[in-house]
């Protein structure tokens, strides 16, 4: 087997040491992970002073380069997101952003360099929002070059209104999340290993190809 | 070359024969298609009587057993859908809803039967919501069981406010839209032919194997 | 106190007679409206044969010219709906896309036909999704001519994962709905009392005042 | 004529001196505003240093007290925000985060804080997603307290893909753009007129009232 490397940000709104809900549930997927040789690396996103801005580097002290390198390594990247307001948090928007800067490089097959990545989503909050942050993760990963398995994403949400966020309501036992939690940490490495022994050919998705826009005019 | 089935699902609102915007667009995916060993089948959603309802067959001449009769058997599975009021039509959201049905099924491996199947979208509007729509559309397929490639949508819309539709505006020579939808239709081939040899394994992705919540608790 | 006429357009799926979980929500709000002087009228839109597309009559036995003059008449607007795959049902969606109709009319000031009507929402599901289907739906009112009141919606869903729907889960008993459906009930009955004594005026929003785009070209 | 107070926070990603596509929207507006009794004030929240957080003063030296004050002192709120990925960008979902503090505040009539103000919505980008930003940051206004006036919101996006923004597309001639900021400029002067002479009461949408949920137990 394939030994697979994975970098999760987390994108809580909390700066440490507070405790972070949705770091509670990202961890179950990567104690999955290390059971399945796969190398895990937990980020914090604000232990980083990162800018505001859509380049890979915003100068003026900007730490993003250090977590971009981490993104560029990994073969699965994990993006995790509390709920504030029904939507994905500020950080994990932040995050978005900031790899837009990636959609000026390529990798040495002419594609953006998250190609042959996997993009998989944790998200937590105390109610109601999670389809709306996964959905808009995903789709966003998806553009900037990553694949994305079936069930690549888990979440836990309490019921309608305000009440005790994922740790203290004892999420970790809800049975739905700890199965899509499960299926998530199984899939994501499926796919990834798959696409470590098969990866998408750089045919009909690269801009070196540009000359032609039309299949009726390929010669 | 393994030969591939796509099956395109176009949602428009409009009955036959009123020209549909979203299916000329979904035309241009085919014919990548066309030119690389797939047999496409378009369907346009409103040909059928299809019921309200979030199972498989709602009874009093619903039609929608035989639309999901070809999501079966197809290996790419395509939604087109127009925007209306910022996101998907309601033909569109009405089929999501009726695959629903496929999640009391299993393929051949205890998985949803849309695992191994790709998942792609297309999207017209004369302004507006294409995002929203096909990162709605991309998270209900990933939830039912699609693998998504990079960069799985193509779209066209024109700018702020009410203007002409695709056909009118001469979207096919629009060339973003043209390279999203070459990238799409070699990406869905890519990874459904991927997918044909080397199937997401039936490894901690299906109902049978939930006796245990957590990797601790593996035998 | 002026008496105030509501529609609630119960956008289940279903169709009678099965029980709507969306109606029972929509009846908690009713039972407020019914000791407010509000004569309200529950519509399940199921019960109409209303075919898709985007204007107020689109034949073939159409029905919904019989539901329009229902939200004509009306101060107030409730649209109610379930919640399928994190966003609104696809007979919302299709209502909604019928409202496009009335972009075409005028009332007599020369505004839009809903203009001066209130609008708000309820939602239900078994998890997840309220905040979308309530601001999608809420924004397309408003554009339609809607003002929104503060605390326009109320909803209920249960945590991560399917489960029993409100009605089966005691919803009704749920301490933060039942807050959100009495502050909308009255501050939809508020702002349309206010709104009936002093209209917005017909000023820098109609259609017959374009001759000029921008404030410094005001004669 | 009552005068009126408005300010715009202006959550462009880009630090001063750069220039805001956003802001030359976001004058527009002004500019009606001028001739019509509002006393305006421009924010752009990246001047201040905000702290991620959910409450209204996250120490270290945050800043967002300083805007938080003007927020309470406006009677209309104008959120303006660039798209990024589809969807608002980050300052501004840290902007709606950080107004989470005001719900444990009440104002003298035990409502929240923000009742009886006006909110509104700004957006531009080179292409889709105003739709999702304006109904995401018009619904989240509403929940903390804002009333809605109907056309609530003006956009300005370029067709789909990547292209020029606002200002180098002369994005101030559309005539979409620059009806919708004429009549998003009006409606919210006028419901802030009108509230200001006939708040909403505080009848049915306070804490305080708490002690019973259905009309039926009223005394």
């Amino acid at each position: 087997m394939t030994a697979l490397k994975a970098v999760m940000l987390n994108c809580t709104l909390k700066y440490a040491p507070e405790v972070s809900n949705t770091e509670a549930l990202m961890l179950k997927v990567k104690e999955w992970w290390d059971t399945m040789d796969v190398e895990t690396e937990v980020v914090r996103v604000t232990d980083f002073d990162v800018r505001f801005g859509v380049t890979s580097d915003e100068g003026h002290g900007d730490e993003w380069p250090r977590i971009l390198e981490k993104v560029k390594a990994a073969d699965i990247i994990c993006i995790g997101t509390p709920i504030w307001f029904g939507v994905r948090g500020s950080v994990a928007q932040l995050v978005i952003e900031r790899l837009d800067g990636t959609y000026n490089e390529r990798n040495d097959a002419g594609q953006y360099p998250l190609y042959n990545k996997v993009g998989c989503v944790v998200v937590t909050g105390n109610e109601d929002g999670a389809h709306a942050a996964a959905e808009t993760t995903l789709f966003n990963l998806s553009h900037l070059g990553c694949a994305i398995p079936p069930n690549a994403d888990t979440y836990w949400v309490g019921d309608a209104g305000p009440g005790p966020s994922y740790i203290e309501a004892g999420g970790e036992h809800h049975a739905y999340t700890q199965r899509t939690t499960r299926w998530m940490a199984h899939n994501t490495v499926h796919l990834a290993r798959i696409l470590k022994n098969t990866p998408i050919p750089a045919e009909g998705n690269t801009f070196d190809e540009e000359t032609d826009h039309g299949p009726m005019h390929n010669g």
